[in-house]
């Protein structure tokens, strides 16, 4: 068997950078990292890169458009936006080029994530962790009687990929009425997709407003003015997709109206906010700092995700999270 | 048909007491509560209760025990401490009276208040909502990495009831392994159900104890300082059932100690803490105010929970969420 020169250049715990020495023997692994920034220059870092049969991690375009010897990219991103172009979309597609990404181990930690979010604001847990007053008191009563069970409540996703869909299973127990909005409706959804023209009736529907779009030029401010004003009064509306893809005055002002009941935000536009943003103060928007898909021993994760996709590429097996 | 006297003492909202009242007809609501506490001497309470064939609300029990008339006997809580003993049992066992409860009201809110506990803790969201630090700081780094995602941990239920019930089907989607504790085990449960005795090497192994225990002679400070010392380093502890079933000074060391990872606690004893209690300032300790079972139409939802059990009362039908 030819011996596989997998050149990786991503940030790993001394664990999991082991575990992907060990777990892709015999083959090799050329780090980047390790050195690339204070020591190779650009041309050092080509030619190690121009060996590489496997590129783990977030190759520059260039370099990989140069190589003639890949065979595969794996990204250890879910987003994908530098590559995401027509350019780079052809090249590889003529050169049969796979490229992957690792949605599979973003798509637990985020579903969680914004499930949590929807939890957290069904239960008026921001509220009931601050206070601590006697039952029957209105501050009490707000709370108490403030949340709203999401028991057959209705959702539109924005973006159907890997984190919808394991959404979507976590919804199940709670018979929601769930629709999504698809750039390339594959038919295995298991909800009703709904087009861009379709959309406006759904938001007018929906108490929770779910955006998990990628940043690419189709959906730059896709969440704009006319969008929020077509959402149900009282809806909540959540983004842990790409801060560019909302129109963070309309937010703001949909906010600040009322006419949103809230906004949970992992990401934004830029990111932190800078300090004085009035997202950061208007009290119906709740912000974490783009930590949707982190998780503890996430490298780790990482290499596992791709490990078990070296497998099937040796294999000649269908790989997973194959994006083009 | 001979017209039933449904004597109601609980505070209800202005669209409750009609839903109610025209909800019974052609029977008659008596109505306790608009009056009884400023005007009505409890003689007179008495011989309204006297005539009442029902008792929806939160009934006396002398008076119970005095009435001739009553047929049945439902609750507007989940919890039924005051009626729990040897003697009530006993008295309406022996008149054939049978008692319900409004569990089915409140399972659902209480399974998400806790469900949104776990994941706010997955999700590490009391720090993240605070913070607004760039990428790649250690205080960013604390939050991203150190969330765990729920897929496939291990839980122990104290307590399987309503709440447990929906909890499991809520947890189903995450592959979780999950036991419980039930002080009779009926077969019915759809997961292990363990023995006090089983309970410590249960708690070894888990990484999430949830209490839903009710209030009862038996249940008094169940989680001591032995049961939190067999539980898992780094477990996190979860309250929604009542505050006197936990030792708090007990649970205050395991938390102080770093033992346990955290406490996430809707009851205490009492309620609320008196404002220095430590509980309330060691960081690793969330408290919300006894809101789990609230939410918005919450007299309606008990109202809805009543009429659905009258029909079947009169239809000579099992009833829902009976307890004696």
């Amino acid at each position: 068997m030819q011996t596989l020169k997998i050149f990786s250049d991503s940030p790993l715990s001394d664990s999991a950078e082991t575990l992907l020495k060990e777990g892709v023997a015999p083959h090799e692994v050329i780090f980047a990292t390790k050195t690339s920034v204070s020591v190779l220059s650009q041309a050092d870092l080509d030619s190690k890169f121009a060996t590489a049969d496997i590129a783990f991690g977030q190759p520059d375009v260039a370099s990989v458009l140069r190589s003639t010897r890949l065979r595969w990219i794996h990204l250890t991103s879910a987003g994908y936006t530098r590559y995401d172009d027509a350019e780079f979309r052809a090249a590889v597609k003529a050169r049969g080029l796979p490229v992957t990404n690792s949605s599979g181990v973003y798509a637990e930690p985020c579903a969680e994530h914004v499930f949590a979010f929807m939890l957290a604001h069904a239960r008026k847990l921001p509220l009931a962790l601050k206070t601590n007053c006697p039952h029957g008191t209105d501050e009490w009563n707000k709370v108490r009687q403030g949340g709203v069970p999401l028991f057959k409540q209705k959702v539109v996703i924005l973006g159907f990929g890997a984190i919808a869909s394991r959404l979507m299973e976590m919804l199940r127990p709670f018979q929601m009425q769930i629709v999504a909005l698809r750039r390339r409706p594959k038919g295995d959804e298991g909800i009703p997709i709904v087009t861009p023209e379709q959309l406006l009736q759904a938001l007018a529907d929906a108490d929770h407003v779910i955006n998990v779009l990628p940043d690419n030029a189709e959906s730059v401010h896709f969440v704009n003015a006319e969008r929020l004003a077509a959402m149900k009064p009282g809806a909540v509306f959540y983004n842990v997709g790409r801060g560019k893809t909302v129109d963070q005055n309309a937010l703001l002002a949909a906010l600040q109206s009322g006419r949103l009941e809230a906004a949970w935000l992992d990401v934004t536009d830029p990111e932190p906010l800078p300090p004085d943003h009035p997202l950061l103060t208007v009290p119906n928007c709740f912000i974490t700092p783009h930590t949707a898909g982190g998780h503890r021993n996430e490298s780790k994760s990482l290499v596992r995700h791709f490990l078990d996709n070296l497998r099937r590429f040796l294999d000649n097996a269908p790989l997973r999270d194959r994006i083009m």
